[in-house]
Protein backbone atom coordinates (compact mmCIF):
# COMPACT_ATOMS: atom_id res chain seq x y z
CA UNK A 1 0.00 0.00 0.00
CA UNK A 2 1.24 3.76 1.04
CA UNK A 3 3.34 2.71 3.50
CA UNK A 4 6.51 4.69 1.96
CA UNK A 5 5.05 7.81 1.11
CA UNK A 6 3.67 10.75 2.93
CA UNK A 7 -0.09 11.76 2.99
CA UNK A 8 1.21 14.98 1.05
CA UNK A 9 2.96 12.73 -1.85
CA UNK A 10 -0.04 11.12 -2.17
CA UNK A 11 -2.65 13.64 -2.40
CA UNK A 12 -0.07 15.30 -4.73
CA UNK A 13 0.25 12.26 -6.78
CA UNK A 14 -3.83 12.18 -6.88
CA UNK A 15 -4.64 15.47 -7.21
CA UNK A 16 -1.99 15.50 -10.15
CA UNK A 17 -3.15 12.08 -12.00
CA UNK A 18 -6.75 10.97 -11.32
CA UNK A 19 -8.58 13.88 -10.61
CA UNK A 20 -10.95 14.95 -13.19
CA UNK A 21 -11.03 18.77 -12.48
CA UNK A 22 -13.34 21.75 -13.27
CA UNK A 23 -12.57 25.83 -12.45
CA UNK A 24 -12.63 26.59 -9.28
CA UNK A 25 -14.55 30.04 -9.86
CA UNK A 26 -17.18 27.88 -10.98
CA UNK A 27 -17.67 26.27 -7.84
CA UNK A 28 -17.08 29.37 -5.53
CA UNK A 29 -20.13 31.40 -7.80
CA UNK A 30 -22.67 27.84 -7.36
CA UNK A 31 -21.65 27.46 -4.19
CA UNK A 32 -22.72 31.13 -3.40
CA UNK A 33 -25.85 30.68 -5.14
CA UNK A 34 -26.77 27.60 -2.71
CA UNK A 35 -25.81 29.68 0.96
CA UNK A 36 -28.14 32.96 -1.00
CA UNK A 37 -30.77 30.62 -2.14
CA UNK A 38 -30.93 28.98 1.75
CA UNK A 39 -30.75 32.86 2.89
CA UNK A 40 -33.73 33.41 1.23
CA UNK A 41 -36.12 30.36 1.72
CA UNK A 42 -34.88 30.70 5.51
CA UNK A 43 -35.82 34.33 5.62
CA UNK A 44 -32.56 35.21 7.16
CA UNK A 45 -32.97 32.62 9.60
CA UNK A 46 -28.74 31.93 9.70
CA UNK A 47 -29.28 29.22 12.69
CA UNK A 48 -31.31 27.31 9.88
CA UNK A 49 -28.99 28.45 6.58
CA UNK A 50 -26.07 26.97 8.92
CA UNK A 51 -27.79 23.44 9.38
CA UNK A 52 -28.92 23.28 6.38
CA UNK A 53 -25.18 23.82 4.60
CA UNK A 54 -24.47 21.04 7.01
CA UNK A 55 -27.04 18.43 6.00
CA UNK A 56 -26.12 18.97 2.11
CA UNK A 57 -22.79 18.67 3.37
CA UNK A 58 -23.11 15.33 5.10
CA UNK A 59 -25.05 13.97 1.94
CA UNK A 60 -22.24 14.74 -0.01
CA UNK A 61 -19.29 13.85 2.48
CA UNK A 62 -21.20 10.14 2.52
CA UNK A 63 -20.91 9.98 -1.05
CA UNK A 64 -17.72 12.08 -1.78
CA UNK A 65 -15.70 9.52 0.38
CA UNK A 66 -16.34 6.74 -2.42
CA UNK A 67 -14.57 8.61 -5.17
CA UNK A 68 -11.71 9.14 -2.39
CA UNK A 69 -11.31 5.71 -1.54
CA UNK A 70 -11.39 4.99 -5.16
CA UNK A 71 -8.42 7.18 -5.84
CA UNK A 72 -6.69 7.75 -3.43
CA UNK A 73 -5.57 3.59 -2.11
CA UNK A 74 -4.58 4.93 1.20
CA UNK A 75 -3.89 2.64 4.38
CA UNK A 76 -6.32 2.31 6.97
CA UNK A 77 -5.34 5.15 9.41
CA UNK A 78 -3.97 3.73 12.92
CA UNK A 79 -4.80 6.77 14.75
CA UNK A 80 -7.06 10.22 15.05
CA UNK A 81 -3.22 12.12 14.12
CA UNK A 82 -3.26 10.07 10.73
CA UNK A 83 -7.11 10.98 9.98
CA UNK A 84 -6.12 14.63 10.53
CA UNK A 85 -2.90 14.61 8.25
CA UNK A 86 -5.29 12.50 5.45
CA UNK A 87 -8.10 14.53 5.81
CA UNK A 88 -5.94 18.03 5.16
CA UNK A 89 -2.97 16.53 2.56
CA UNK A 90 -5.30 14.21 0.59
CA UNK A 91 -8.77 14.63 0.98
CA UNK A 92 -8.92 18.86 1.39
CA UNK A 93 -6.18 18.54 -1.52
CA UNK A 94 -7.60 16.22 -3.92
CA UNK A 95 -11.34 17.68 -3.46
CA UNK A 96 -10.35 21.63 -2.98
CA UNK A 97 -6.87 21.74 -3.91
CA UNK A 98 -5.60 23.15 -1.13
CA UNK A 99 -4.26 21.71 2.34
CA UNK A 100 -4.97 23.12 5.39
CA UNK A 101 -3.21 23.38 8.14
CA UNK A 102 -3.65 20.90 11.18
CA UNK A 103 -3.26 22.00 14.78
CA UNK A 104 -4.58 22.96 17.71
CA UNK A 105 -4.66 19.10 19.13
CA UNK A 106 -6.74 18.81 22.52
CA UNK A 107 -3.78 16.70 25.16
CA UNK A 108 -6.44 13.68 24.88
CA UNK A 109 -5.52 13.48 20.89
CA UNK A 110 -9.39 13.77 20.20
CA UNK A 111 -9.59 16.94 19.12
CA UNK A 112 -8.00 18.89 16.23
CA UNK A 113 -8.55 22.15 14.00
CA UNK A 114 -8.39 22.79 10.15
CA UNK A 115 -6.96 25.71 9.75
CA UNK A 116 -8.34 27.09 6.30
CA UNK A 117 -5.87 29.60 4.93
CA UNK A 118 -7.16 29.45 1.18
CA UNK A 119 -11.08 28.29 1.10
CA UNK A 120 -12.11 28.23 -2.59
CA UNK A 121 -15.64 28.13 -1.39
CA UNK A 122 -15.20 31.63 0.23
CA UNK A 123 -13.07 33.24 -2.76
CA UNK A 124 -14.32 37.33 -3.20
CA UNK A 125 -17.52 36.49 -0.93
CA UNK A 126 -18.87 39.29 1.22
CA UNK A 127 -21.47 38.52 3.62
CA UNK A 128 -24.99 39.82 3.67
CA UNK A 129 -24.49 43.44 4.91
CA UNK A 130 -27.05 43.23 7.38
CA UNK A 131 -25.43 43.05 10.33
CA UNK A 132 -26.46 40.00 11.95
CA UNK A 133 -24.94 37.79 9.09
CA UNK A 134 -21.34 38.74 9.95
CA UNK A 135 -22.14 36.67 13.43
CA UNK A 136 -24.65 34.47 12.74
CA UNK A 137 -24.06 32.86 9.35
CA UNK A 138 -20.97 30.06 8.97
CA UNK A 139 -20.73 30.87 5.44
CA UNK A 140 -18.90 27.63 4.82
CA UNK A 141 -20.45 25.33 6.94
CA UNK A 142 -20.92 22.76 3.84
CA UNK A 143 -17.46 21.95 4.94
CA UNK A 144 -17.82 20.65 8.50
CA UNK A 145 -21.26 18.46 7.23
CA UNK A 146 -18.45 16.78 4.16
CA UNK A 147 -15.93 15.75 7.12
CA UNK A 148 -18.99 14.43 9.48
CA UNK A 149 -20.55 12.56 6.38
CA UNK A 150 -17.03 11.33 4.83
CA UNK A 151 -15.34 10.35 8.71
CA UNK A 152 -19.10 8.62 9.27
CA UNK A 153 -18.78 6.23 6.37
CA UNK A 154 -15.22 5.33 7.65
CA UNK A 155 -16.35 4.48 11.14
CA UNK A 156 -15.70 7.77 12.82
CA UNK A 157 -18.27 9.81 14.65
CA UNK A 158 -16.97 13.16 14.66
CA UNK A 159 -18.30 16.38 15.40
CA UNK A 160 -17.22 19.60 13.78
CA UNK A 161 -17.87 23.01 13.74
CA UNK A 162 -16.38 26.78 12.13
CA UNK A 163 -15.07 28.65 15.44
CA UNK A 164 -13.47 31.11 13.54
CA UNK A 165 -13.21 32.78 10.01
CA UNK A 166 -12.41 35.56 8.36
CA UNK A 167 -15.28 36.14 6.17
CA UNK A 168 -16.18 37.45 9.74
CA UNK A 169 -13.41 39.06 10.36
CA UNK A 170 -11.28 36.27 12.39
CA UNK A 171 -8.01 36.37 11.95
CA UNK A 172 -7.79 32.84 10.77
CA UNK A 173 -10.78 30.43 9.46
CA UNK A 174 -10.86 27.15 11.92
CA UNK A 175 -12.47 23.89 11.70
CA UNK A 176 -12.50 21.80 14.80
CA UNK A 177 -13.02 18.33 14.35
CA UNK A 178 -13.37 16.08 17.44
CA UNK A 179 -13.68 12.07 17.59
CA UNK A 180 -16.85 11.31 19.15
CA UNK A 181 -16.38 7.38 18.73
CA UNK A 182 -15.17 4.96 16.67
CA UNK A 183 -18.23 2.90 15.15
CA UNK A 184 -17.58 -0.86 14.81
CA UNK A 185 -20.89 -2.20 13.70
CA UNK A 186 -20.03 -2.84 10.53
CA UNK A 187 -17.01 -3.10 7.52
CA UNK A 188 -15.56 0.06 6.84
CA UNK A 189 -16.15 1.15 3.02
CA UNK A 190 -13.50 -0.44 0.67
CA UNK A 191 -11.90 -2.53 3.46
CA UNK A 192 -10.51 -5.76 2.57
CA UNK B 1 -4.13 39.68 -29.44
CA UNK B 2 -5.70 36.41 -30.12
CA UNK B 3 -5.72 36.54 -34.25
CA UNK B 4 -3.62 33.25 -34.73
CA UNK B 5 -5.02 31.00 -32.19
CA UNK B 6 -8.00 29.03 -33.05
CA UNK B 7 -10.49 29.00 -30.10
CA UNK B 8 -9.49 25.18 -29.30
CA UNK B 9 -5.94 26.79 -28.81
CA UNK B 10 -7.07 29.22 -26.71
CA UNK B 11 -9.12 27.21 -24.39
CA UNK B 12 -6.58 24.68 -23.89
CA UNK B 13 -3.68 27.08 -22.88
CA UNK B 14 -5.94 28.77 -21.04
CA UNK B 15 -7.12 25.64 -18.57
CA UNK B 16 -3.56 24.24 -18.51
CA UNK B 17 -1.99 27.50 -17.29
CA UNK B 18 -4.82 30.06 -16.31
CA UNK B 19 -7.06 28.11 -14.61
CA UNK B 20 -7.63 27.30 -10.37
CA UNK B 21 -9.17 24.18 -10.41
CA UNK B 22 -10.84 21.80 -8.14
CA UNK B 23 -12.40 18.20 -8.35
CA UNK B 24 -14.91 17.80 -10.63
CA UNK B 25 -17.10 15.10 -8.20
CA UNK B 26 -17.39 17.84 -5.70
CA UNK B 27 -19.11 20.07 -8.58
CA UNK B 28 -21.29 17.02 -9.39
CA UNK B 29 -22.53 16.64 -5.86
CA UNK B 30 -22.45 20.48 -4.70
CA UNK B 31 -24.71 20.94 -8.17
CA UNK B 32 -27.06 17.56 -6.96
CA UNK B 33 -27.39 19.06 -3.78
CA UNK B 34 -28.98 22.32 -5.52
CA UNK B 35 -31.19 20.41 -7.82
CA UNK B 36 -32.60 18.40 -4.54
CA UNK B 37 -33.08 21.20 -2.08
CA UNK B 38 -35.03 22.99 -5.08
CA UNK B 39 -36.86 20.16 -6.00
CA UNK B 40 -37.58 20.01 -1.88
CA UNK B 41 -38.60 23.94 -1.78
CA UNK B 42 -40.66 23.96 -4.50
CA UNK B 43 -42.43 20.51 -3.42
CA UNK B 44 -41.58 18.68 -6.75
CA UNK B 45 -43.51 21.71 -9.19
CA UNK B 46 -40.36 20.94 -11.65
CA UNK B 47 -41.45 23.94 -13.91
CA UNK B 48 -40.40 26.53 -10.80
CA UNK B 49 -37.14 24.50 -10.45
CA UNK B 50 -36.14 24.69 -13.76
CA UNK B 51 -36.92 28.53 -13.62
CA UNK B 52 -34.91 29.03 -10.73
CA UNK B 53 -32.16 26.98 -12.27
CA UNK B 54 -32.01 29.55 -14.66
CA UNK B 55 -32.08 32.18 -12.75
CA UNK B 56 -29.36 31.15 -10.44
CA UNK B 57 -27.29 30.20 -13.68
CA UNK B 58 -27.84 33.99 -14.52
CA UNK B 59 -26.53 35.32 -11.84
CA UNK B 60 -23.58 33.04 -12.12
CA UNK B 61 -23.05 33.59 -15.71
CA UNK B 62 -23.25 37.68 -15.10
CA UNK B 63 -20.03 37.50 -12.75
CA UNK B 64 -18.46 34.61 -14.45
CA UNK B 65 -17.94 36.42 -17.55
CA UNK B 66 -15.94 38.76 -15.41
CA UNK B 67 -13.23 35.55 -15.21
CA UNK B 68 -14.05 34.78 -18.41
CA UNK B 69 -12.71 37.74 -20.08
CA UNK B 70 -9.61 38.16 -17.57
CA UNK B 71 -8.75 35.31 -17.96
CA UNK B 72 -9.37 34.01 -22.27
CA UNK B 73 -8.17 37.25 -23.61
CA UNK B 74 -9.73 36.83 -26.84
CA UNK B 75 -10.41 39.65 -29.24
CA UNK B 76 -14.38 40.66 -29.79
CA UNK B 77 -16.68 37.85 -31.41
CA UNK B 78 -17.34 39.22 -34.90
CA UNK B 79 -20.02 36.99 -35.90
CA UNK B 80 -22.99 34.58 -33.75
CA UNK B 81 -20.71 31.61 -35.35
CA UNK B 82 -17.91 33.04 -33.54
CA UNK B 83 -19.40 33.34 -30.67
CA UNK B 84 -20.43 30.03 -30.45
CA UNK B 85 -17.19 28.77 -31.49
CA UNK B 86 -15.40 31.15 -28.44
CA UNK B 87 -18.53 29.67 -25.87
CA UNK B 88 -17.72 25.93 -26.55
CA UNK B 89 -14.03 25.93 -26.81
CA UNK B 90 -13.22 28.79 -25.02
CA UNK B 91 -16.02 29.05 -22.08
CA UNK B 92 -16.82 25.63 -21.35
CA UNK B 93 -13.56 24.31 -21.94
CA UNK B 94 -12.16 26.79 -18.98
CA UNK B 95 -15.45 26.43 -16.60
CA UNK B 96 -16.00 22.65 -16.98
CA UNK B 97 -13.62 21.28 -19.04
CA UNK B 98 -15.46 19.66 -21.54
CA UNK B 99 -16.01 21.22 -25.23
CA UNK B 100 -19.60 20.67 -26.34
CA UNK B 101 -20.04 20.44 -30.20
CA UNK B 102 -21.79 23.05 -31.99
CA UNK B 103 -23.90 22.57 -34.30
CA UNK B 104 -27.78 22.60 -36.02
CA UNK B 105 -27.33 25.70 -37.24
CA UNK B 106 -30.50 27.68 -38.33
CA UNK B 107 -31.00 29.08 -41.86
CA UNK B 108 -30.08 32.81 -40.78
CA UNK B 109 -27.29 32.00 -38.74
CA UNK B 110 -29.18 32.82 -35.21
CA UNK B 111 -29.39 29.91 -33.84
CA UNK B 112 -26.84 27.29 -32.89
CA UNK B 113 -26.69 24.25 -30.73
CA UNK B 114 -24.40 23.15 -27.85
CA UNK B 115 -24.54 19.20 -28.28
CA UNK B 116 -23.26 18.58 -25.01
CA UNK B 117 -21.60 14.62 -24.83
CA UNK B 118 -19.85 15.06 -21.66
CA UNK B 119 -21.59 16.84 -18.79
CA UNK B 120 -19.87 16.97 -15.59
CA UNK B 121 -23.03 18.32 -13.81
CA UNK B 122 -25.01 15.28 -14.23
CA UNK B 123 -22.40 12.23 -14.06
CA UNK B 124 -23.66 9.46 -12.63
CA UNK B 125 -27.30 11.04 -11.73
CA UNK B 126 -30.59 9.76 -11.67
CA UNK B 127 -33.39 11.58 -11.76
CA UNK B 128 -36.26 11.46 -8.82
CA UNK B 129 -38.52 8.64 -9.52
CA UNK B 130 -41.41 9.86 -9.64
CA UNK B 131 -42.57 9.64 -13.14
CA UNK B 132 -42.58 13.33 -13.53
CA UNK B 133 -39.32 14.24 -13.42
CA UNK B 134 -37.88 12.90 -16.64
CA UNK B 135 -40.86 14.97 -18.63
CA UNK B 136 -40.24 17.93 -16.59
CA UNK B 137 -36.89 18.94 -15.11
CA UNK B 138 -34.28 19.88 -16.78
CA UNK B 139 -31.73 19.04 -14.28
CA UNK B 140 -28.84 21.37 -15.51
CA UNK B 141 -30.64 24.09 -16.66
CA UNK B 142 -28.18 26.26 -14.80
CA UNK B 143 -26.11 26.55 -17.82
CA UNK B 144 -28.95 27.94 -20.06
CA UNK B 145 -29.12 30.86 -17.28
CA UNK B 146 -24.84 30.64 -17.57
CA UNK B 147 -24.94 31.15 -21.34
CA UNK B 148 -27.60 34.02 -20.59
CA UNK B 149 -25.86 36.44 -18.32
CA UNK B 150 -22.49 35.98 -19.68
CA UNK B 151 -23.98 36.61 -23.09
CA UNK B 152 -25.82 39.65 -22.04
CA UNK B 153 -22.81 40.93 -19.93
CA UNK B 154 -20.97 40.76 -23.99
CA UNK B 155 -24.04 42.78 -25.85
CA UNK B 156 -25.77 39.45 -26.66
CA UNK B 157 -29.66 39.29 -25.60
CA UNK B 158 -29.97 35.42 -26.17
CA UNK B 159 -32.52 32.80 -25.64
CA UNK B 160 -31.61 29.24 -23.97
CA UNK B 161 -33.17 26.26 -23.58
CA UNK B 162 -32.67 22.65 -23.18
CA UNK B 163 -34.22 20.68 -26.17
CA UNK B 164 -33.16 17.00 -25.06
CA UNK B 165 -30.94 15.41 -22.32
CA UNK B 166 -29.43 12.21 -21.56
CA UNK B 167 -31.05 12.02 -18.12
CA UNK B 168 -34.53 11.71 -19.94
CA UNK B 169 -33.61 8.84 -21.58
CA UNK B 170 -32.85 11.14 -24.99
CA UNK B 171 -30.13 10.28 -27.47
CA UNK B 172 -27.83 13.62 -26.97
CA UNK B 173 -28.07 16.65 -24.24
CA UNK B 174 -28.41 19.42 -26.34
CA UNK B 175 -28.95 23.16 -25.43
CA UNK B 176 -30.10 25.86 -28.33
CA UNK B 177 -29.05 29.35 -28.28
CA UNK B 178 -30.78 31.75 -29.93
CA UNK B 179 -29.51 35.87 -30.52
CA UNK B 180 -32.21 38.29 -30.03
CA UNK B 181 -30.64 41.06 -30.85
CA UNK B 182 -27.49 42.73 -30.07
CA UNK B 183 -27.60 44.96 -27.09
CA UNK B 184 -25.93 48.47 -28.09
CA UNK B 185 -26.41 51.04 -24.64
CA UNK B 186 -23.23 50.55 -23.37
CA UNK B 187 -19.91 49.39 -23.98
CA UNK B 188 -19.36 45.51 -23.23
CA UNK B 189 -17.51 44.84 -20.46
CA UNK B 190 -13.43 44.55 -20.79
CA UNK B 191 -13.86 46.34 -24.04
CA UNK B 192 -11.33 48.99 -24.84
Amino acid sequence: MAAARTPRQIGDEVWKTRVEKVNAELVTLTYGSVVAQLCKDFAGDYKQVNEQLDKMGYNIGIRLIEDFLARANTSRCRTFRDTAEIVSKVGFKIFLNVTPNVGNWSADNKQFSLIVDENPLADFVELPDDGRAPTELWYSNVLVGVLRGALEMVQMQVEAEFVSDVLRGDETTEIQVRLVKVLEDEMPVGDE
